[in-house]
């Protein structure tokens, strides 16, 4: 890799960190959305002690998301271009899965941005080294999940309607939320490269065992609140 | 000062302490309140630049705002019961003054809030060393005014009928801010006698002399843009 090109980057080819700055962006977009929603939430919340710990979340959010953005400087990308590329990516998600209560609010986020953040994590087995490591510390840090967890499981426990309207509101945003990684693979061939390398299957081919990987996760998380997936 | 409520506080007598975090209750709502609006406006901003650093604003509003926290729970409150007192303080000042643009925002913020700083840095002259200490600090921090002057700075010059506009919307701005503060005399005898040490006045009579110098700090605020006041 002698190229003009390559010769800028310090760790790897071009075409090899072309495809990370795709994933990088899509990450920090992802954390992006995370603090807008939580700080969002942090507006709604019941109680002033929930406000209090939700706009900490938001916060950390942030933090999250320019440690992506510098390892995006680090390899030679534009950060901000890498972002902007995804400033759409879950409207259409949001648009057709309004929350109708607090509780959908809270199961959308830990379900719904649970699935965006399994696929990031497998996509990443397809990086190099150093951001692989980023991602994988930004994603593993998404520590307000366990306060849905906590919230639904409270709520949940004491409540069988609620729990049954809760299983099904799950089921319409986890297919929602594949229906979302469906359309990132057809639109972004850099992903789909990425993804193979983490699902060990021919390229042409990873989104069988994606999805089974990304529905088995989802399976799980649902179990966790007590909900049938 | 030997009373078995006295001895629970490190560092002076129960009265003085109980004024204090009024007050402190009263920057860490402020500082709360910014955050919200921060994080209002990064979803607002009309482009991704200004997303990204208005989220990183909003960020630094909560760490100050916890900074507050830690304070009020060093000198003996309850930091939830301090700054819930304070939850509608702004609702009547925000109902009355919706923004009709994006810089009828950014002027609201840099002066209505402007005027709300002021007036804590004013009644924290009435503070312990050390709680003075984390008010100037916290409300020295208030960087993102810097972007409000920069923006409505550049946008102003290049436009006459936005000035004479903002001009008004600033006038509106301030005397609304000033009757937030009046109410809380009002309402916080704690916030007088604070207020009365700052300005050298007695206590019965300091509104004269601290609207006088909250008036002249809109004043100053004022032609930094270039408007009138």
């Amino acid at each position: 890799m002698t190229t003009t090109r390559a010769e800028a980057i310090p760790e790897a080819g071009s075409l090899e960190h072309s495809d990370a700055i795709e994933l990088l962006g899509l990450v920090a977009q992802l954390e992006h959305v995370a603090f807008a929603r939580l700080a969002a939430d942090s507006a709604l919340a019941p109680t002033i002690e929930q406000r209090l710990e939700l706009s900490r979340f938001a916060s950390a959010a942030v933090e999250r998301r320019d440690r992506v953005l510098a390892r995006i400087t680090e390899i030679g990308g534009d950060p901000v271009a890498a972002v902007r590329q995804y400033d759409d990516v879950l409207d259409d998600f949001d648009a057709r899965t309004p929350p109708g209560s607090w509780w959908e609010r809270l199961l959308k986020a830990y379900v719904g941005y649970g699935v965006a953040d399994d696929f990031c994590r497998l996509a990443a087995e397809g990086l190099d080294a150093g951001s692989r490591a980023v991602v994988l510390e930004v994603l593993d840090d998404a520590s307000h999940a366990e306060l849905a967890v906590a919230e639904l499981d409270a709520a949940g426990s004491a409540d069988g309607v609620l729990t049954a309207r809760l299983a099904l509101w799950g089921r319409r945003l986890v297919g929602e939320a594949l229906g979302v990684v469906q359309r990132l693979l057809v639109q972004r061939p850099a992903l789909v490269r990425l993804v193979s390398v983490g699902s060990d299957a021919a390229p042409a081919n990873p989104p069988t065992k994606l999805f089974g990987e990304l529905t088995a996760q989802h399976t799980r998380r649902m179990s966790r609140l007590g909900l049938t997936a």
